[in-house]
């Protein structure tokens, strides 16, 4: 069809729920998406869900806390050209990421949440985030929990890393928790955000090998290692849109 | 001191409650362990514990209940003299693994659970236990959850295989509460049986990647592989006297 | 098409010699093999391979020297019907196999290579080697190199796992190589045996991490659970059909 | 002694050559490291090598080529005082990777090779390089390889980042090797330099799995996420003084 050649295509069957997902990457001339929609859409069973998009950087609102080994690692590779996205803007509740984030020519805003009630602090932030149009909130190491009205609102565009193998050590202090369980593996996974803490579909997960030796702060030393690699990788395969959605699981494709 | 070559010395403090765990392992002529500790005993603190002993093979009774991977991996490193241990019977809820057992030379009783409550089937368990003297209890996927005055019983001397990444999905089927979560990797957890259902101390985990095109049938089936390495490496690290117990925690030298 | 349901579908295009890959599993009533085959090739070009198969057991040959750890992992994943294989008789160079073998109630060929030329051992092999019909010959540890005649005889059907990570340490004492070169990662390879020594194309890989402390004995135990291991996963990908060979190398759906 | 308390304490003897090693890591009121090198040294035999150092940021020389992960994860490490280590400046062949140093206010110098020898070339680096007093110098991704001279000169203060699993795929294009090759993983080896081609001692390797999928060019890109985490973790042990040198290997504490 218009001269485009396939490079790839990835089936998978969900035998759950029988739900037929498949991918196919093409090369070729500009293709018209709404026509190879439409075409396809022919061919399927109506309640069929089809998306045809030519590949182009994504367009992300970056938001971070304090810890700087996921923020700048986005930062790094979005200079490169390596994120395939552009970074809007980045957005945090404390100032201490500025300098490096302005050192990249990226826009900061800081938001305090100095005498602020949560719902107020992010009626805030989503003033900033509203002024553009985006396709992913990146929750690079942003150390607070969002309400579920703010969740709503930004349903199925906000991704975060979390510091444990989910579903293990779930909410606060993740090295605590892995360190008082004695542990010998400790993670990090990367998902969408949904309205239950830490319970949003899974993109990514990675780990590493820990002792006894390891206190609560080496295991958050080393830990980071991970959180990084993790988010990244999760985020490569999410801007690329190989990420499908199938109920709370993902199909990366 | 009398003569002995020291081959490995290993030291830990656990920071949090100031434990001081040290092993010393050497080599040299045949050692009198009771002046040994006695003088060791002498420049320590009075509640110091301290154990000399002689590499031998530990005693251990195997249970099993059909799943042959672990248990037959067992068999086999005894067999060929790679367990350092030696297993004096094999214990099972089924009568399935019977043939195996007994074309390795180890006597097999099968204990049936057919019209039997709990206590008086563990009472049975028991009674073959007791007939032994052994040093551990190895639990090699037996299905059925100990009360706690068997656990009781034999406190300290439980090995259980869990397969999952413990905590993650603690109890029934965790290959089918992984594929729910959709979890990106899956593990094995090798630990001491305590009376909380498989909290008690770990000893070794292992992992592996999954993806969304496994299904339960297929997680269970890969998950095997890592049951039966992370039981393995357990053993050989418990029978080698390296595990040590530190609360529910422990160190591993 | 005859009513089959497609599982799963896999697909590659090498992009240096341009050839075409790809792999439908279906399931459905009784196929025409033949038939399918046939249809197939009129929509493909001219020089195209086709192949359908039924999944069935593969028959093999297993050959051992004396390590037991690959060995008796095929035996016992036979055993219970785990191989996706049978094994029709096991050939060795020593006889000290033979007592495991046997109990598994395999036909177990002693050849020893007292006084015989390389050529004249090997011509004895293929001897009982040819009594059978079978699909691969697995080198579970067969700690002899063989000649170009042998393997050309049994061009494709050779299966060996070199106790190294290829490219890296080919031929003898590969442990030996590793400890003097002072590596931080030892691991094992599958591969088809070709006329290269440990040069043929590789199947599957794995690895572990070791440190200085390890000398070449503790390396080589350590090792064997990664060639065992390996082995392993590349068998069961090579008797479900799911390994295509590219020139030198090898695509794994 | 001097009201340290002993943190951390390790020791390794080569079986080979007999060499005891050991590294004590202890904390308390600032010391008087001659002292304890020579009471040390009193109890040892007569041709130990006793050190004794105070944590302290290393000194460092950065040099690059194009290739920026590496390059820019020791430059933000350091940025966020991560490092252990201060860069004195950054050298390059290459004038590509200079906005992103000067953003983090690090001094640049771009020696271009062009019209130059080899040897003159070196000469000007070294030029740069002897107007600092330095600890090591760290090779993130420099693309050429140095004369003897010049590594003698630095001996053992020079530690490369190289794209293979060494010594698989030594000397140029290792993952256009890997790929011809076939392997299923692909790692990364940082080591000390010396004057045999990537033959010095290992001080840390990493590997990821890819597959038949990867062309060159995407293995290239996956790699680089492990050869800039192999650099990190070499960096850290050998800026902690955790590493010590046995010939050609490496003891890592």
């Amino acid at each position: 069809h218009q001269g485009l050649n396939i490079i790839k295509n990835d089936e998978y069957v969900d035998p759950e729920n029988g739900t037929f997902f498949t991918r196919t990457e093409a090369e070729g001339p500009l293709v018209d998406c709404e026509f190879i929609e439409s075409e396809v859409k022919k061919v399927l069973s109506e309640n069929s869900f089809v998306k045809c998009t030519v590949p182009q950087k994504k367009k992300i609102i970056l938001m971070g806390t304090k810890d700087y080994h996921c923020y700048t690692d986005i930062l790094t590779r979005n200079h490169f050209n390596q994120l395939d996205a552009d970074i809007l803007c980045a957005i945090s509740n404390r100032d201490s990421l500025r300098e490096i984030t302005e050192r990249y020519g990226v826009p900061y805003s800081f938001i305090s949440t100095k005498d602020l009630k949560r719902e107020d602090h992010e009626a805030k932030v989503a003033e900033v985030i509203d002024q553009f149009e985006f396709d992913y909130i990146v929750l690079a190491k942003y150390m607070r929990i969002l309400t579920p009205s703010f969740v709503e609102k930004y349903h199925g565009k906000i991704i975060n890393i979390h510091h444990s193998f989910l579903p293990a050590f779930i909410g606060a202090n993740p090295y605590r928790q892995a360190y008082e369980r004695g542990v010998k593996i400790i993670g990090a996974t990367a998902h969408f955000v949904n309205n239950e803490l830490d319970q949003g579909p899974i993109i990514e997960q990675g780990v590493m090998r820990i002792g006894h030796q390891h206190n609560v702060k080496q295991m958050a030393a080393a830990g980071k290692e991970v959180e990084r690699d993790v988010l990244a990788k999760a985020l490569k395969m999410v801007f690329n849109d190989r990420v499908l959605l199938n109920g709370n699981k993902t199909v990366v494709f």
